[in-house]
């Protein structure tokens, strides 16, 4: 593997990584005040395009990290819709 | 310009703007309580990472957003260890 696919994986995992307290700290305090809707939409919708950017360019990092940020971006704006 | 590109720049406009409206609410509420430190600091780490593998993979659409990212993501990490 070449190493630019190293520092594609390790941002892929660390960015992913991110969401994943940012999920449970609403998931646990069921608070959502300070998240902006506009941002959970568009992030949802960004990381599909991103995936499909990742498809097309057959960019394994950049697909792999975008399924698992969009799942746990689902469930932020799920958490962000219901808690308000 | 391949039309593989306008899906990258499209995913990076969204992605990048996402996080304007964040910023602007904090900002504006100086609350930043249901935001995860964690996230910000790996947002953070992560997007200096994607910088450099769009750098890497001389990437235009990732080198764009991930430069605005990083800039909104400083803004909302010193909000966060400001406003605690």
């Amino acid at each position: 593997m070449h190493e630019t696919q190293y520092l594609g994986y390790a941002a892929g995992i660390i960015t992913t990584l991110a969401f994943l307290p940012q999920a449970f700290r609403i998931i646990r305090t069921r608070q959502t005040r300070d998240i902006s809707l506009l941002w959970a939409l568009a992030m949802n919708a960004g990381s599909i395009l991103w995936l499909l950017y990742g498809i097309a360019k057959n960019d394994l990092p950049m697909i792999g990290a975008n399924c698992i940020t969009l799942f746990l971006l689902t469930i932020i704006l799920y958490c962000k819709m219901r808690y308000r």
